[in-house]
């Protein structure tokens, strides 16, 4: 943290800046210069609000010349993170493909879905137990059943299962049901949800608020990897913007940046990011070009009768021909899929 | 929900779209217009995705007709919502004032708040002891024993107590301590924790969510409401926008059609709406002119030694003035405080 | 400008970034500091990028530490500006409103609007002869027709009158008819037009732009104020955010802010800000509440038959009843009417 | 326009919105349904703004059933449009590419840009002889005579120019000096400008307001196409949002839904989207794959060095290196570079 006065501060107010500094038990540095003085500052300054320094006298602007977050960042991790998903590698060298309904609707339509998945190469399957719903009264997912059903179709295809946690009272069974923990947009800051996750031993996959910023996103997953859990995906999914052609924007933009900053796999969820079937295949192709590691996107056997999420939802031959699109392209920009 | 076809599409299709109103469930009512036609539809549609409709062939448009909110609706309550709050009312009649630190730091400060409060007229404490914070290497806020700080203040004093709620393990404890329980912003689509203070009896303080649409917080309070709590308060704090002149852009041209559109009554908090004291009192005011019912303000003996949320906080003394102007305010509105 | 070294910057990339700058014309300065360097500089800084020192290797951050506007900002000119127009005193010590239709629609209702808020005490009339029109295919104005008629209404009334000037080629006309220039909100980044209406002699009332931060905003009055032409009017109108209550987000937490870092006066403009009839008498409240210093409102004969934005258009009754609210509240607040 | 009316609305108030349809020049066509009535309305609805009905008692809202822009819709010209630019074909066929400084700098700068994007198999160059910028003091640009070096270039080399447009007057000089004109983001609703260049006979690019809705840009096109011009190319170059990653957030996500809705080719440019030169190669590949017809990016041969725009320029070698990944992709994506 730097401390920049005003050019007509008094030693008083630099004095004062000073002492603010101690107060936060940090030691402070006094930088005289040609026209202002600035205060440095050393000792864990994460977690110190510039704000603090801001409202002394005297004082013009405080900048932060560490970043908050410590393990998420590339300072300290300089090579990419990469990790096996049910036999799935996540990481730099591979584009990995999360597919399926947006929630467990019945045994037989999670069945087909993980066949036909399989059968495309793609084996990794998501699908919602518990379903974050705007209105108390829309269908809710099949709850604990439907973890039954992702289990057992784990057990007999086979296919990696991703699935979103939303209450930490189901912790423990959604960890023994799923191969990743999915976070969703709406508890990307629930700090209690974070931590638990941060004690699960599976990877997790964490969609980026709807308005977060790339630093909220990060110090969020620094709460996962804060608890020990080093096994994070992020994932853009669309942010919140005055844009009304789309149901989100989805910010392909974050992901040469989060890269930069971040050793952690970052993934694009095209379904939500667009709202609109019809718009998926080319954003999917767009998330691969900007430099993702990943796609999260929505396949239902009969997208119109999908009991949540079906306007966004792809069927299974426009699946297919995705896939024969991404594996062209990942190609050329030498990734597996 | 009205489907409107587009004007060149066959009968087949409004077929389709009769078919698929029948497959959830409800009754369609085809209306042949001059250059289209129209099928409307009757039934629980509160819950039914519109973009279901919109992604058939010969459809135009899928328009909602009616609100997906029905307990936090005027249409269901046209009289505007009062009720007490440890001895002060809430509602139309009065303009309601929250008041204290972001978080309870120690025993010694929250008296010292409350007591300085109570001098004042003001009857509500806010102090968190539940902390969310973006980094987990901050201050998380002193826990259960703030709760126990929080009730000892309220034993001896009288004053009642806003508090927050972060997560369903201390709903009961939460409860105990407070006389409101505080859904803070990062939780407005928690959906396990709205539903779980819909069983507390005690009123909900429901803060807007950064980016949330009028209608997902009405959605969010119908969670609440439709759990059998009736006792919500909407608390408008500032919403994410490009602007960077402010913390948050404070919306309070949220504030009347909030209230058009519900009973339920609005709060409005300046401090999280601006982050930055010096501008605090005047938008305190501007919530007052615009409507609300209540103002939530973080005040501190000592802002700038603030565990948390400092610079947003102000002193004792500007708080005593602000109150003399909001009285003024509030009696030419014709509202008590 | 301060240019902010990474802890690990070797001498030689502290030697590039001083280089750097004397290639900007400008003198550095290198303040050693106990883990990093920072290096000042000064000289004609308001005009340089501090993206061009941020690309170059070794450099964490360039922040900006003077503001880049000059004849706008309070450092330049502590006193708030205060001017009167056509009779009527804007600045700190009054509230001044500005009220009529959309635009100009015929003689008639510009002489009835005008003799009305006469009546009402209202001394400025707003009336737009060339219209901005997100269509092609809408009415655009009566245009120099237009301009004929205010002089008129302005002769006979001796109302004073404030429309918009689109395009410079009108300039002069615009200037002969108006005793207020507006620029409207498309137009606040029109470079070519801030820089005629910098030559003109009559204030000039400035939107803010509908996605513009406030230094933008600030900068666009600098284009005027360096042409010469010190009287300006900010007018905050609501900005683009993903909010879908109303029309624009009125923005009024941009007032306290815009009044600290600026001496020029601020109105606010609640028809734009809300789009919607309803909610303009208390948003023209809050935003009096909030410090502006006048407020503009859209106020017609027979609302439903304007020609253009007769939705957030008030009536007669409406805005009489407006108008008494805003002298109880403006008696409070200090401030004449 | 189809007027929805409250389930509770009276006849009395049908026959007031009948009334107000005739009104605006139009045939009403009342559509009485089972819970409530419809009012559709024929005629040119194009500039009837639906907040004229919604006001209205008893109606519940309005709803516009077609859509406000006439040439630039696919409703209008099913196929894409497609037409060559100084030799370079620009349609669905090709990846157009132009790239340059951001600003005409000098002669020398200019000849050795063309010279190395000739070389480069590109054959639009990019270069502002007028510069928009926010600060008045900041470099505007070499004006006439930077345009004259464009010419000069043009002639000697046989490159295609494309330079921005900011101020009617003008008009006459760029369209000499330019195959394509560009308006800039500041200027899409600059109604004067777009009129202007509708009887231009150069090709328009026109590029998305910072914080323009789709339609919104599509309806600024129509203003150039009404006006006879029909070569438009809309670019866009990223929007204002909430995050802080990047100097803009490009909105790739507007391509497919552009495309869909219009025939006009759509361009993007990463330079501006991002600000930052580091990511500029990865978005403009994103562009490609979302579906993009061209590329605009900023180039300069000492990015460092550059006027204007410097810290979001890349070099001669990045621009040949990204030059190879857009013939890759575009190949395999069966365009023509």
């Amino acid at each position: 943290m730097l401390v920049v006065m005003r050019s007509d501060a008094t030693p008083d107010q630099v004095g004062r800046v000073v002492e603010a500094i101690r107060g936060q038990n940090l030691t402070p540095h006094v930088l005289p210069g040609a026209t202002r003085t600035a205060i440095g500052m050393t000792g864990n300054t994460a977690a110190v609000d510039k704000g603090l320094f801001e409202v002394l006298a005297g004082v013009d602007e405080a900048i932060r010349v560490t970043k908050p977050y410590k393990l998420a960042s590339r300072e300290m991790h300089r090579d990419d993170t990469a990790f096996p998903v049910a036999g799935v590698e996540v990481g730099p060298r591979t584009f990995a493909v999360v597919a399926g309904p947006c929630s467990v609707e019945n045994e037989g339509m999670v069945f087909k879905t993980a066949e036909f998945l399989l059968s495309q190469g793609v084996k990794l399957l998501r699908a919602g137990a518990f379903k974050p719903r705007t209105s108390p009264y829309a269908f809710q997912g099949m709850g604990v059943e439907g973890l039954q059903i992702l289990k057992k179709v784990r057990e007999k295809t086979g296919i990696g299962v991703v699935t979103e946690l939303m209450d930490t009272e189901y912790a423990d069974a959604v960890e023994e049901a799923a191969d990743v923990i999915q976070i969703g947009t709406r508890n990307m800051q629930n700090f209690a949800l974070l931590k638990r996750v941060g004690k699960c031993r599976k990877p997790v996959l964490l969609k980026r608020g709807m308005s977060a910023t790339l630093e909220e996103w990060l110090m969020a997953a620094e709460y996962v990897l804060a608890g020990g859990n080093y096994q994070v995906i992020l994932c853009e999914r669309g942010v919140r913007t005055f844009a009304d052609h789309s149901r989100n924007t989805l910010d392909l933009s974050v992901v040469p940046p989060a890269k930069a900053l971040s050793h952690l796999p970052v993934f694009v969820d095209p379904s939500h990011g667009t709202g609109k079937r019809a718009f998926v295949p080319a954003m999917a192709l767009a998330g691969l070009a900007a430099g993702a590691d990943g796609l999260m996107v929505e396949v239902h056997p009969d997208p119109d009768k999908a009991l949540s999420d079906g306007p966004q939802t792809v069927d299974f031959p426009t699946f297919a021909a995705l896939m024969g699109r991404v594996r062209e392209l990942a190609g050329v920009l030498g990734r597996a899929v």
